[in-house]
């Protein structure tokens, strides 16, 4: 990609920038010589050929700190390989063996010569060579740009720096010190590294990128910006963080476009990142062929210190590990800073050492401040690894550049302040006004609008080319990345009639997916580990997995927050694929996180929530939901459906297919319910419906409401008091969203303003409740925990009985 | 603790059956004649000297199985010790060395040959001998049953299996499979290793124990049984899983004493054991003095494959390492199960390597059915480590025992079913009736109600010494455990009056906390690394840490939901602790699920919730919770409260402190507030009361109802309103809960049901409001996203402005 790049042998002094060494190095006399004729293939995290350029950082001691860093970097090299070698004698045993040796630990600006840490490890492989293959490749080639024109690089890469700056300044407001820090990677990707077209930025094949660390989202709106992406203009920077803007405080995919994901809650980006990273893994071995591939892009991301303590972030990265997701490429900024300061206070684990542990291939770059070349190499050699998903810790220091602030918690998250912005000028030789791109800098992005749309042209002659060859391949392929659903899909959901047998709305929910699978191309999901419970094993389909990426029943564990976020990334890969995930109704609560981003990133995923009241009986109240209705009513922009029988639970699955900018919530029972008379898909779609009545002239005595497994007991009453001369109206409330939706006509048709004498019946808190059953009417419901025992008797217990609905009946009518 | 029970020095054969071995062995001619003069110490994690007995555990092919697997055992010990051997040239290297070998992989019921794997592995300790001191320690003594206990032994292990499987049987629901495979490890933790005293369940300085694998509590009831608690009788068992039982499906601290937390929904109970062991550790260091040890016990945890994929475990375990808990041990029930089958399907990482890489003490016992010795030995091992918690990995199987469905899922969560309760008391050879502990068992566990009382007399005694010599600190120290708050504690709480200037509440958050730390010497508390934005460190303390555990800061890192968890354990160690923790309030959304489990398990936390609107700002909607206050209000036994200046924020705290059964869940403004007219303290613990009225009779125009922040804005609202000649009256909603608590005389005289012209203001979704406003009134919120932008900005493009109030108020007056 870069215009004047050179590609270096692999046994070049150059190429041995590498993370890895094939054979012994044979000239360069700063490695020690006692390499030499070492015999097994060596693995080792990071080690310099090019002097680290001292470079004036900061007007205080950190250049001398900087200095000194680089000047040990040899003897911390020849320790390192002086201690492989000694143990080379255990070369021929069939182990796996894993070294680790004790350095100084290089903190930020700080290098601490009082502790040592084994934050530098090396990997021996020895046993095992089948399986470990790909770690016994060589250093793979590199483009490295020529001299001459790194210091236009630095130039890029102090104005990504400074637009962020600037913006954060002009808003009094935002993260600095993440893009001062990241600038170096963030350059290399956009400018050298990844494949995009900034004219289009919903280009299908397009690599993606995800700032999981949102805060600094300034570094992936000055990307974008140099990109030149016609979503961040000049004034788009100078509207950072304002009402209205394309450039808000977090990245946010449905105000701009060329951010693929929302991110700024922790941890959540690298878990989208896994999901998009499954989506083109399945997408490719589901279209490409031996002669033709038009699925084929790698997904980067960048985590921080906070990303890597959340717990859902070890959770999707345990998958992708799993998964094998070879394509997902991550960068640690580990700038050793978060937001209460250092993050010896918190966080002390071997984050290295964890995502070994969870199976990823793990690469150190110690500078990522200066050291453009070990960036590249890093991802060369990541690229090189396609087995497993790769973590590149890149050590940086947060606000990068401020002489006074730099390497402190003071510039993570506020403006440096008009003096402190003065000294980073002064200090990184930065002599234009702010907002300003250079022209250099302007003219050496230029060519990537040109480039990206040639990239594109290039992917649709392919693509045509592909049709050509695989017609119905091609057909499939073209309808689901056009996000259109195919036409007459919902003929395939199943109708039923009163006479039908009763069923769990789990088991019925199966029957839909069984049958939409058969239609829809993009439908693909799974569990957290409860597929027989949720009812959610596609039939026609085996498992997704690390050899089997064509099939679409997803494994995720006991991991209900990251599979939540792992299907926000597949429904935002913008390929058409509909991912559903599930547990019991009440682990909504581990991943509401993930949920409420699905809602506010137009996420449609589709949520299978089984077990979705008392009615689940003996595994108590731990497990029993009773305020989830509640609180995803009260949530912004996504669909809660609880459907009562077969045509409810078909209506609601043809609502959260439709739905492709809104998830949805299904909450359905573990228990057996009836087909009722009158209820229809077409009814679920107006969120609420008359499914019986015997009044006339819109004026029932009573009006009875329920949802889910209680419309059951509601129309039970009714026939009840029915018999005592009343007339009642059955309303089935399944989606409160939809029916606020409607018109007032059609609203007031079915619950007329003049009749008060209202009651609902739902198994869940009656929050909320009110608005619909008036201050004369009543609720009927839980409001407090359930207990531990068969759910016919805590439905008796707790007062979920047609005897008892008739008793509060009478009290309104 | 074994009546009969014999030491055996270190070097003796028996103590060889350790994880450690100092020297090298001398005389055992089964391991290899190499290890002898090997220099360094050793650790390998288990190695056996007796040999495994051959038992007939199932009819099928298990017998052959479990046979291969012990009499390889040799070989394989040899082979790792081999290995070591060869590499022992490395001795002298300043290195801390990790070796992982490959072997057959053991997997429940079935050992796979075909597959290696490095599931054992051994730690040579070389370099950093001031950390790892403690490492080279050798075996410690270990008490062993004398041969001829052990069938008395197995007896009882297999009673502890048959009430698990009659008691699921006879509730025909419930998860058999974990006590099948667990009961050796909770026999030898009940009946020999741990501290308690049955018939006072809470002793305070007892060992605590939880099942976070909460499924299998039918092994925790049959071990409180057998121990002579008075809370699981017979009938108790018999009664499994039904309604007002003491037995219910999974275990709960408010239903059965010697359950200490509730647990469940998985990955929670070993946050809660993180919290255990943290207050031990505080109070420990603060209390205990060189001559006089009051506080003394360790914490016991059984996690299962689910646990530990939850991302919520490694946050906490996480912290655990961080803390350095030493008395903290973890019992990983690594049956290869889960729901939906073999965790290869799903569960691929090194659960050993990430706990190793999050600083923990990693120990693995091969044979968890039957090798008790490995079971005893491992947990002196991990005692012998004190500055670290230890995992021990136990290798079971889930269903041991059933000759048909041990070791798969189906022996999971259902009931065995007749026909094979029938063949698995063949197999085991067990002639008793259900529920039926044999007499020699009965007899053998009885001695545990003396002991516990001895125990509990010893403490008392020594307490007594204690406060002979201490006095002072003994009045702190029963003043805590007393769970008694000091009299007139509140007085030391902030008040104010409207001339004070104005605040955020986060900042009179902290005025408030500061000030009750320095009368409750329970309180300590931290937030998720947003000490300086949450307004939460306590000045007159420093940090909690390793070597700091007398301190009362906590610093949890990025890990809200750990955080949570992690407090509901320091709430339940029952010893007058009040822990509050900190993050914005949109991130309960991360740690929902242990809100929930404080709220069912009558766990005092106290929530310090900020940045509480979209009065955030330019954060954006990522950052900005509208459907929170909504969604906690619907949950039982929580307390919302959104105070609205400085005398309503004391007040919250007043309501906080002194429900100990209850969390508290406090939102807390970024932006500044004025000190209000009319607010009170008092005012708060009745949930909502008149700020201000212009009326008289009761009755006036119009009832303006604010929140929080929006307080302000009603109160300037009805002055406007006022001058144009209406009567307004101003309530205070600052907490629903409490609110709907007052007599109906109270509620009317606040709200009178015939003033129907009601506006209310909350800067958050108008869900539920119709409860206050009724049919005829108006709510004003954000029933949307927010946006980034100035908060002004939003506050006045969302209409929470004074005149907007003003104009909605003029329409329902």
């Amino acid at each position: 990609m870069y215009p004047n790049s050179r590609v270096f042998p692999t046994n070049s002094p150059a190429a041995r920038c590498s993370t890895r060494l094939k054979d012994p190095p044979a000239t360069d006399q700063a490695l020690p010589r006692r390499l030499v004729g070492v015999p097994p293939p060596i693995t080792v995290f990071h080690s310099e050929v090019f002097p680290i350029k001292l470079r004036p950082t900061c007007k205080t001691d950190a250049k001398l700190i900087m200095a000194s860093a680089a000047s040990s970097s040899n003897t911390i090299t020849a320790a390192c390989f002086s201690s492989l070698h000694r143990s080379s004698g255990a070369a021929s045993s069939p182990t796996d063996q894993l070294f680790s040796a004790a350095f100084p630990k290089f903190k930020g600006l700080k290098l601490d010569l009082s502790s040592s840490t084994d934050l530098f490890s090396c990997r021996r492989v020895g046993g095992k060579r089948r399986a470990l293959n790909h770690l016994i490749t060589g250093s793979v080639p590199v483009e490295v740009a020529p001299e001459t024109d790194v210091a236009l690089i630095e130039k890029s890469v102090n104005t990504i720096r400074f637009l962020a700056i600037d913006a954060v300044e002009k808003a009094n407001s935002g993260h600095p010190g993440l893009p001062m820090g990241c600038a170096p990677m963030g350059h290399i990707l956009y400018d050298e590294i990844m494949r995009y077209n900034p004219k289009n930025p919903y280009w299908f094949n397009r690599d993606r990128f995800v700032l999981s660390a949102g805060h600094g989202c300034m570094l992936h709106y000055a990307l974008l910006h140099l990109a030149g992406y016609d979503s961040v203009k000049e004034e788009d920077l100078r509207q950072f963080r304002q009402w209205k803007s394309r450039t808000p405080g977090h990245p946010e995919n449905f105000e701009t476009p060329g951010i693929e994901v929302t991110t700024g809650p922790l941890g959540q980006g690298i878990c989208n990142a896994v999901g998009l990273a499954l989506a083109e893994k399945h997408l490719a071995a589901r279209f490409n062929k031996p002669d033709a591939t038009i699925v084929d892009h790698y997904t980067y991301c960048i985590v921080g210190d906070g990303c890597n303590m959340e717990g859902v972030s070890n959770e999707a990265c345990s998958l992708a590990g799993h998964w094998g997701l070879g394509k997902l490429i991550c960068f640690y900024d580990d700038n050793h800073i978060s937001i209460d300061g250092d993050t010896d206070i918190a966080f002390t684990e071997s984050v290295d050492a964890r995502f070994e542990a969870l199976g990823w291939h793990v690469i150190w770059v110690k500078d990522g401040n200066t050291d453009y070349n070990a960036i590249r190499q890093a991802i060369a050699d990541a690229k090189a690894v396609t087995d497993k998903p790769t973590l590149i810790k890149v050590t940086t220091t947060i606000g990068y550049g401020s002489p006074n602030k730099a390497n402190s918690y003071s510039v993570h998250g506020s403006a440096l302040g008009k003096k402190e912005v003065e000294a980073t000028r002064q200090n990184l030789g930065w002599p234009h006004e702010p907002f300003v791109v250079p022209e250099d800098v302007k003219s050496h992005w230029s060519r990537h609008a040109k480039q990206g749309a040639e990239l594109e042209v290039k992917w649709d002659n392919d693509l045509a080319t592909y049709e050509r060859k695989y017609p119905e391949e091609a057909r499939e392929f073209k309808q689901l990345i056009s996000g259109e659903l195919p036409s007459g899909w919902d003929n395939a959901l199943p109708r039923y009639t009163p006479e039908l047998s009763g069923d769990a709305t789990r088991n019925l929910s199966q029957a839909c997916l069984n049958a939409i699978a058969k239609v829809l191309p993009g439908i693909l999901g799974g569990s957290a580990d409860l597929a027989s419970s949720n009812m959610t094993l596609l039939k026609m389909f085996g498992d997704f997995q690390r050899n089997t990426p064509t099939e679409r029943n997803l494994r995720f564990g006991v991991r209900e927050h990251g599979m939540g976020a792992i299907c926000n990334g597949i429904a935002l890969h913008g390929s058409g694929l509909i991912p559903y995930c599930a547990t019991f109704f009440v682990f909504t609560d581990y991943m509401r996180a993930a949920m409420r981003i699905s809602a506010l990133s137009e996420a449609g995923v589709i949520y299978v929530m089984t077990h979705d009241s008392i009615g689940l009986g003996e595994d108590g109240p731990t497990h029993q939901p009773v305020e989830h209705l509640a609180s995803f009513r009260a949530m912004p922009n996504i669909l809660m459906l609880r459907p009562a029988d077969g045509n409810e639970t078909a209506g609601s699955y043809k609502v959260a297919v439709e739905n492709r900018k809104r998830p949805s919530v299904l909450a359905l029972s573990r228990q057996k319910l009836p087909q009722l008379p009158g209820t229809s898909i077409e009814g679920v779609a107006r969120g609420g419906y008359i499914i019986s009545d015997n009044s006339s002239g819109n004026n029932p005595d009573l009006i009875l409401i329920g949802t889910g497994s209680e419309l059951e007991i509601v129309f039970k009453a009714a026939e009840v008091i029915r018999k005592e001369g009343k007339t009642v109206r059955v309303v089935s409330l399944v989606s409160w969203e939809l029916f606020e939706e409607q018109t007032p006509e059609y609203k007031e048709s079915v619950l007329p303003s003049s009749v008060i004498a209202r009651v609902s019946v739902e198994a869940g808190s009656t929050f909320g409740w009110e608005k619909y059953v008036g201050p004369k009417g009543k609720a009927v419901g839980l409001d407090r925990f359930g207990a531990s025992a068969p759910a016919g008797v805590l439905y008796k217990e707790f007062g979920l009985t047609v005897d008892n609905v008739v008793v509060q009946a009478k009290q309104v009518i």
